[in-house]
Order: C-alpha cells, then sequence, then structure tokens
C-alpha cells in the first residue's frame, strides 16, 4: 500500500474534493490518497503574500502528519513551502506545478501554462523560473475576467479557457498546455478534443509522479542540498514542526 | 494492458536484455514490455556520429513496429532520434536521458550524470542542453579508464562509479545521481547506500514515466511542432519508414 | 523624520541589537531606526525551511506595524517573504541581500558572498538567481567549520572570513565581498584594509537604501505584479494581517 | 586547388543545381566545387524526423568520397549531421545555416531567418540554439502559404520573403536577414536593394568560409570532444562508413 | 563635506543646468554637487559611435578633475566610459543607467525603459545587457517622433511619454518605469500620479547612490578587476590624462 | 582589386608590422592590405580605460581613411570601438577578437581564448559577452607573468602559451584555441603541431573575413541599428571625424 498525502494549501474543502476525484481516479491500484486541507490561510492561494503565509503552513501541516504517508504532493500550482519541505521530509515531496510542467516536458518541446485569473501570473512566472524551467515555457496565459466562484471557475469558463489555450498554440508555439490551479482539477479530460495539443491534468500526473518516486524508493540525501538540517530550536511554533525542527524523538 | 516498447538503438543485445530485467521488475502489472535490439549500427552509440546514426536507425525500427505499443522508450542516454520519433509517432515516445533527468528534477535541485566513458561528454552534454536543463545540472562526471567488456562495465567499476559519484555530491553539489547509460541498468540499486543522495535507475524511471504518460491519455499533437509531418514521398529508406512519411495506409 | 523599520526574522535579539549598531551609525540624521525581532520562529535562519518559516512571520511582523514605519528592512541575508511584503505595503521594503548586491553591483563587475556556514549555501543561491543577479555573482565562499556562538561568529571567525575573502578575490575574480548573514553585521569595517577589493557592509547598505528609496518618493503601484493583492478573506491568521489581506480598515 | 564538397542532403538534383550555380560564382579562382545530391532520404528535409533521416545519409556520403575533398559544407539550412560529420571527417566540415549564421554575425548585432515553409520553424530553431547563437537570433519568420514546387520557391514567393524580410527588420529589430534554405540559393542577388539591411546569401557565405577554413590549414584535433572517435565495430552500414568507424584503411 | 562631481559627457550646457536642478535638490545636505560639461564631442549622445567618442572624453574629464571629487558621475543614460573611469579612479564612479536601474530593482521586478528617441534603443539595450540586467528589464520603450529642441524634449512630449509609460505597464508587464535620458531630468516628479507604478528619475537617484557610497567608504580595490592598471605610457593624449596613465605624480 | 584596411588602434608600430607579415600571407591575390598605426593612444591596450581610449582614435582613424578601403579590421584583441564603427562606416568593419572566435565557431563547440597578460581577463571577457559568445567560451587562459617586450612576447613565451593551451583543452574542454592578441601574430602557425586541437590565428581569420565579407557585396544598412546614425553636429573633434558625424559632404 502506497499512501499518498494531497496537500491543499488553500482553506477551500470544495477545491480539495474536487482535487481528490480526479486523484483517486488517477492513482494506482493499491495506492491510498489522503487528503488535507489547509486549516488556516487563504481559499486560494494567487499571490506571492498568500504563497508566503501558505508556505509556511504547508510545514506545518506536513509536520503534523509526518509518518502518515510515503510521498506527498503540495496541491496548490506554485508549489509553496516545496523546498523547505523536500529538506524536512524523509519521503518525496512533490509540487502540483513542478509535476505538471515535467511531464508536459515529455510530452513537446515547450508547455503554455494556462489558468482563470491575471492575478496569477507573477507567482506562476516565478515558481517556472524557480525549477529552471524558462527554456521550455511558451507562455502563461491568464483570463482577465472575474468570476463568481473559484470553485466553480473550470466549468464556467471552459470555452474561454479552451481559446486561450487554442491561442497559446497558436501565437506561442505550444507544444503542450498545462492547465493550472487546483479549482481546473478534472478539466484536462473534458477539454481534451477541443485543444489541438496534448493537455497536462495536473493532478493526475502528481499522483502518478509520486507514485513513480515511491515505486524507486530513493534514500533521504544524507549530503547535498535536500540533506535534513541540522536541528534547531524554535520559539512560538506549533509543536510538531517545533519537533520536527529539533529532531526530537525522530 | 499496456505495451511499451523498449528500443535500444545499439546492436549489444547482452545490454537489451540488461535492461529488461530493470524493466519487467519495475513495470506495474498490466504493462507488457517489447524489447527490441537495433538490427544494424554500433555495438554501443558514444559519440556524435554515433547518435546519427543510430538516431536514423530508431526512425525505422519505430516505423516498424507502429501499431505494436502505445508507449517506446529511446533506451540510449542521450536520446537518438528522439525529436523525430515524437512527431512521427501517434503515441508518448522518450528518451532514457530525458526520463532519468526530469525524474531526477522532483528529488532535488541539481543532478550530476555520471557514467563510464570519458567519449561519452560531448554527447551527454548537448543532450542535457537540447533538453533545457542546463541550468538542472551540477556536473558530468565521467571514468577515464578503459573497460573490458561494455555489457559488464557496471559490475566492474562498481567502485569506481561510486566514488565519482561522492565527488559530485561532494564538489559539485549534486543533489540526486543519474547513473547514465543502458550498460549501468541495474546499478542503482545495488549502491543506493553508498551513495549520499538518491541514485536514479534510469531504465526504471522511464518505464514508469512511459506508464504515466499513457495512462494521461494525451491526444496526439495536430497543432505545435510535434503535430504529424505532411505526407512527403521519400527514395531509398526501408519500406516501412517510407510509408510512414508518405501517409501511406496510416 | 524618516522611519526605517529594521525586521530581523530571526528570533536572536542580540543579532538585532548587532545591527542596530551598525544602521545607527548608518543613518543619515533624520532618520529614525525601529528595530523588531522576530517573536516566534528559529533563533538564524539557514536552510529553505526556515526561510518558509520566517517569510510568513515577515508578514505578520509587518502588517501589526503597519502605519508606523517609511520603509521597512527585511534584515536577514537571504530576504524571506520580501516579494509579499512589497505587494502588501504601501512603503518601500528592501531585503538584506538584495541591498548589499545592488550596492555591490556599483562598485565592481561581479562579487562573491562570504559567510560562515555551508548550510547557507543553498539559500543564498536561490535568492541570487531569485533577484535575477547570477551574472554579477563571482562564487558564494563558506566557512565550513562549527562555531561557537552565532552571535559572536564575526569576531571569533574574523582571520578564516578574510581569508575566504581573499579567496574569492584571487581564485573566483571577485570585485567585491559582501560579507552575507547578520551575524556578519560591523565585520566590514573592523576587516575593510585586510582585503583587497572593497567589502559590503550589508546593514549599512540597507538603511542608506531603505533612506534613498523614501528620498525618492515613488507612489505605490497600482499596477503591475507590485500592486496590492485584491482583498481576500482568510482563517486564522494573526487579526493585523488577516484585516491588511481582507482591506479592513485600509 | 582546393575542393570543396557541395553535399545536399536532399534528394532534389535541382536543388543541388541551384545551389551550384551560386557556389561556381562565389567560389575563388583555385578552387574546384564538387556537388553531391542525396541517393536516398527525401525531397525536401522540413522536420526533425526528416532532419535525423538526413543526418545519417551525410555522414553516409562523406565517408563514400573520403579523400577526395579538402572541405565539406552541409548543404541544408539546419545542418543535419554537422556535429558528426566534424567528428569523423579529417578535414573541415561546415554547416550552410552555421555558414550564414556566423557571417551575419559580422554584418549586425541580431540577424532574422527568413525562410518559405512554416513546418521549418521547429528545427531552424533548435538549429539556432544548438549553435549557441540564441542571443544574435532575432526571430525566425517563415510564410504560411503552400507553395507549388521547392524548387521555384524563391522566385515564386520573391515578393512576400522581401515583405517578410521588411517586417524582420521592422518589428524584430534584425539587422540582417538570412534567407535560409537551399531552394532560396541565389535570391540574396535578386533582393539586395529591396532588404533595408544585409542580405546574407548562405551558398555563398559557406563555400567562401569553406575556403577561408582550408587556407587557415587547422590541424585534425587529436583531443577535445572533435577528435575522431576511437575505432569501433558496426553491423550493416554501408562499406564506406563501417571502414571508417572501424579505422580500417585509413 | 562630500563633493559629487556630475559629468555630463554631452556638450550641452543646458542639459547639465537641467540635471543639476534635480541634483542640488536631491542631494544630502553636506554635499556639493560639482557640474561638469563636455568641452569637446557631440550635443546629445544617442548611438554607439557617439558613446565611443563619449567614453573617452568621459575619461579626459575626470582625469583633468582627479582629487577634486569624492564620486562623480556620468551623466548620460548609456554610461559611456564608467567602466574605465572605474578602474582608473581612486573615488567612486557611477553611471546615470546603473544608478537607475539598481534602484528600480528595488521596487519591482522588471523595470522599462522609457525615452523619446528611438535611436537610442541599441545603446540602451547594449547597456542593460552590460550591467547583467537582461534579465530585470521588461521593455525599452522609446518615441519615434521628431522633436524640436532636445533640452525642452521631456516638457514638449510629456503627455507621449505618459502614455508610452503605461504601455509598458500594461503590455509588457513593467513593475517600474526608468525615464532615460539626461533630458526627460525632472520629468518623474511630474508625472508621478499619472504613471501606475513607480518612476525613477535617474539624476535623483544617481546623487543618493553616490552618496551612499561616499557613506560607505569602500577601498579602492588593489586586485581583481577594477584594481588600478599598471602605469603605461601613452602619446597625444591630454596631460591629465596622460599623467594618470602613467601614474605620475599619483 | 580588394583594399583592407589593417587599423591597429595601438600606437606600436613594430606589433602592425608583425600582423601585416601575416596578413599579407593570408591574403587572396587581388587584396591590398593598408596599415595603419594608432597615432596616438597607448602601445597596447590591456584594460577598459585603454579599451575606451582607443575606441575613439579608431573612429577618428577610420573617419580620416574613409574612400580608401573596402573593408576594415580593428586590429586589437577586444574590438576596440567595433560597434561605432560598423555604425559609420559604408564598408565591413570587423574585429580581430570576433573574426577569431566566429571562426573558431567552425571548428569546434568551444574555444578558448589564450594570451599573455592577466591584466587582458576583463576586457576580453566583456568582449566575448559583448558578442553574445559566452556560450561557445570554454574559458580564457592568461599567463601570469612579466615579459620584457609586448612586440616579442610571443617568441619570448612560445613554451608557456603551448603549455596553457593544453591545459585548456585537458581541463576546460576547449575544442580550439584562440591566441589572443595583436602581439601574438604569427605564433598559431609556429604551434601548430604542438597543441593537439585546431589554433586559430586570429589576423589570417580577420583578412580571410574581411575579403568574405566584400565579396558578398552587403548593402550599407538604412534600418536596423547599424544603419548611419543622423546627421549631428559637434564640437572639438577630429575635422574628418567631424564631417563624418555630420554628414559633410558625404
Amino acid at each position: 500500500m502506497t499512501r499518498i498525502l494531497l496537500l491543499n494549501p488553500n482553506t477551500s474543502a470544495d477545491i480539495t474534493e474536487r482535487m481528490m476525484v480526479v486523484a483517486r481516479a488517477a492513482a494506482a491500484p493499491g495506492t491510498e490518497v489522503i487528503a488535507a486541507t489547509a486549516p488556516r490561510g487563504v481559499p486560494y492561494i494567487a499571490t506571492r503574500a498568500e504563497a508566503a503565509i501558505g508556505g509556511a503552513i504547508v510545514l506545518d501541516m506536513l509536520a503534523e502528519r509526518l509518518g502518515t504517508f510515503d510521498a506527498a504532493i503540495v496541491a496548490a500550482f506554485g508549489d509553496p513551502g516545496l523546498g523547505g519541505a523536500r529538506e524536512l521530509m524523509p519521503v518525496p515531496v512533490i509540487g502540483l506545478a513542478e509535476a505538471s510542467m515535467l511531464t508536459a516536458c515529455m510530452l513537446g518541446r515547450r508547455f503554455s501554462i494556462v489558468s482563470f485569473a491575471r492575478a496569477l501570473g507573477p507567482w506562476f512566472r516565478e515558481c517556472v523560473a524557480a525549477h529552471g524551467l524558462n527554456e521550455r515555457l511558451a507562455s502563461i496565459r491568464l483570463l482577465d475576467d472575474p468570476f463568481a466562484a473559484v470553485g466553480r471557475v473550470g466549468e464556467d469558463k471552459e470555452d474561454l479557457l479552451v481559446a486561450l489555450a487554442g491561442k497559446a498554440v497558436e501565437e506561442d508555439e505550444a507544444d503542450v498546455i498545462v492547465l493550472a490551479g487546483a479549482p481546473l482539477a478534472g478539466l484536462a479530460a473534458r477539454v481534451r478534443d477541443r485543444v489541438p495539443v496534448p493537455v497536462v491534468e495536473g493532478v493526475a500526473a502528481a499522483i502518478r509522479q509520486a507514485e513513480l518516486l515511491v515505486s524507486l524508493d530513493p534514500r533521504k540525501a544524507v549530503a547535498g542540498t535536500y540533506r535534513r538540517p541540522d536541528a534547531k530550536s524554535s520559539i512560538g511554533l506549533p509543536v510538531p514542526l517545533e519537533r520536527l525542527l529539533a529532531h526530537a524523538g525522530a
């Protein structure tokens, strides 16, 4: 049994549930997907500030659940807290953006990221750069419309998102489309035949990449930049995180 | 049933068999791995010239087997012919280097490629650049020793390769080691605990990535740079490739 | 009167005080420097995980002090939370690393970052890249010795740090040395004549750059990627930050 | 007497002849230009797949003619097989794209590549990147029209190509225009006065660069990445290539 | 008393005076700004050729005034002669473009350069690249209109420049606007509230950065690439420069 | 008859003569090489400051000789004033470094620059970057010894330079060696068989590239960044340059 933690750094349980539908369908037999929704923070991370807040919450949530999963997915496109999580955790941790983009790399030369709100642009752009994938990015294309409910934006804006993906292919020379953002979970399958290039479903890609990493059974680094940080005291942090940083009982 | 073609562009059947041992162990239940060894070419591709020869052979081999597989792996580190194969094939095609490197990206910031012959350096370096992954590469470390039999180089040089991996971690700040080259198939598991960072087994990664891509059920691009090339006549090519280029009966 | 907040994201009050000595000496007449030490977190941020924790704390601390300063300095080399702080705050916010590095750029072609612990390397490297300054970096040189007390590491390791700076000049072609890390505040002046190129005192540079930005009286962006994020509800966050995110009373 | 082999990797003899007209006019007294047309392959290489096929054919053709030339030109823009050819041959080998682009670099800061078919884009783009010249590229501008006969596309589309070159200058800040592709041989002279910046005639540039390299009398590398590969056995390859790889009689 | 030399490499005394108005207003109490206008050269440098001419004049002017200033500003956007000046002078020398761009970096992720003549484009672009700041550049936006008098272009074209800045923000994702060129001195304050992001007044930024560098009291490099060049004889140069190069009386 | 101006921006007539020996030998029948030595400046340009001085002198010298040559070579490695010269001149102008490096690109993947004085490093490095060729540079290797006479440094240091070239090949993976600097003219031929990769003789390459450009008969750009600058008045410049800038009688 492989246990994969699908950690939503947003506080929106309906988005978690939306991702879980895709996750369960994508998971191999023998994989259990465990959902977690952020108990504090914002409903939907969209800016650098919200990502900074969410990044710390990701570490709290992981520390609290330590030992209950074989791999974890930071399930917000933008991957808040991913680097720190990878340092601290003894098991693989991957990001939703990371898994989506690296999978896209196997389907074409350059991918475009398509999503539903212009506010996401700077955060996404910095995420691509942080992963060293600028050369593989064709464009980031974002809707610039208000939307009623973030949890239903995939349905409500489906036609507009398909049109945007088409533009990315036609004008930006994208070979692959990455539909970005937890609220768009499930959309890729619905629009598969209306976009002229492969469309990556990020949640499915992340679940499968997590399974893949578990199957490779990589050791935890004891050297390099992702070795576990030395024990350090702290004050005022949630107890599980404090203990994790301090190597207490670990 | 998912059928994955493990295509060895080298003519060495023993290397194919060595990879197949790892591939079968890595494959999920329900995956059939089909082996193919190049019927012409060189025993072990190591230079740009040999890669150019091998690239064309890869296309011949794929054309001949068209319809018998759901995804294919170009199983020589360096990925000869990969771009052309991805254009021509209606199903996913990935490279051994590509799958290894992208998998390594999920396990750390920078990876080092470790292999057994200095002659491989230029080809590997151009391969990393062609995939747009220079920023993720810590170093390429190669043995500079003669070896008796390429098929046994993993066993014969195991200690030296472990030492080289250690140097890559210590001096080049590698977070992950990619053991490169078909002849090293199976080595990662043996040295797992002697290298202080995760070691990627390329053949296992490639099989799992191929399964992952099949499970995502991506459409064949009808736009972008990996759409199928327009029909074109040719002369003097093997009949299956000629027919594939000509859209004959396809 | 210009009020500059010197915000230490570490919990070590002695490091804050050490920086304040330099800050007060560097400040122009008419500048008031206000110190703040993190009330929770770790004594000294050194890894990606600790930076993620610290980044969120920076936002908390700024929100709590909103309206009491004309510019703020995130006073940990690595600049945790800087991007988010710049989005949220109506006044300039700069990072200690940012101010040090940009100042160094006016004193030579390439700078080397010299500091006291190898663990800082990955975080510093990602910081340089995030600021788009890779081309201006000659090297990061770090001591690899244990140290007794982080607050006294500048004194205890002075000779070793001077030697390291010399190596950066001689071997890495550095034109300028940036002594990195809050605990090294004050060291630049002491070693000025023992290093053959200019040495940047980060805290002094940051105070002066903050004054400079205030004097330019830049408007708060209402467009671009640093405009204030749209109002957003949140749960479980400290009240000042919650109100800031919600545009409550602002 | 300097013998330069103008090797057309396409099977279209009329394109070879078209290039030879330009080549003969460009050649210095004392240069003999020897034409060779691919005996197998496609009439006109336009995609990665066709380039992979052509790259191997280039090696066959060179091996067969070994000893009969003092320098060779791979006369398809995109330079299929160039790296391998340079490894194997004892004399200089250059590519049509390479010679065109490097010559353009001496006439301005950035060049645009102008050609007649959109399908060529990906291959050309990868060629520019492979030569490390992205920074010198202003744009690739391609017609998106059907054409009747590739051999006459330069005449038939002359006005459209001039207009496209004009756009590259006006909108992309190109300082130089490279007319790309063997079928456009001879066009540069005809449009010289209708394009407001220098236009590089690729075939003429290649002939002259080949002469230049011969005149420099460079030694064959016995180290570095273009030294001759070690002797290697092969199976199923054309005899001259097999013997060349095996160092037989060489 | 800090003496800052504001060196205008152009021969237009009215532009010098225009800059001095801003400079005096920006200077801290205790700073004396000394103006110098090029005694030979062109009224307004706008091309590579004019910059080459101006660069040598900058060195002449600095040599002549050696010992009369504590820092110098090369006050033409494009920074002619800056590198050489930094080598030769015992005190800090900064460029108008350099100071503007580095200051802009603290106010946002990417800046756009906005100016009044298309001819400036290539020179500005090479200046950004020479400072290693391509990654921070959103765009260069230039008016393409004739203008009556360069000294009044800021007033005459104010509305057009504001509109251009708006486009840079809207279409190029600029976070900050740099108004480039000595003739635009003073414009930033006037348009501050009509541009939706911070606008950098270059002359003010340069004066304050010069003061900052003086306050840091950096030593003159005796190693690295900005150490003083070894003594060298010369012929035909102005006597102060000849003596400076020869280390005569220095 | 093709007239090529070999313009030495240094004041050392013996270096001009040394280059002329190589130039005459390299020139094709029908080429006249015209020598010019700087009438003012320094004996040998080695730093940014000296290059700035030399750049302006190059423009003076060219203006004075306008109409007497069909192409010009700026014959100091580092190419002082090249960009401005290319703008102003109606005929091709190339740099010694430019011609050497672009020629080297056709002989291997990466080249190393080998020269005789460490002081040259920064200038050379900026020259490579300015030409956009960083990706093709393996290393810059410089002797760090005093030398008696710059005009004889090639003879006196021959063995050391060969050893340095060998190191560049062995340790830096250089495929080609560029012997840099006018005083090394003629050395390449002498050491050809003692260096294991091709060695580029810069003066010969420059002469031949100049001939090549003349033979292509490129038009003078009337658009793009190398069009002739608009007419501009000036004061205090040598009359030929003043008239050239003013479009007087041109």
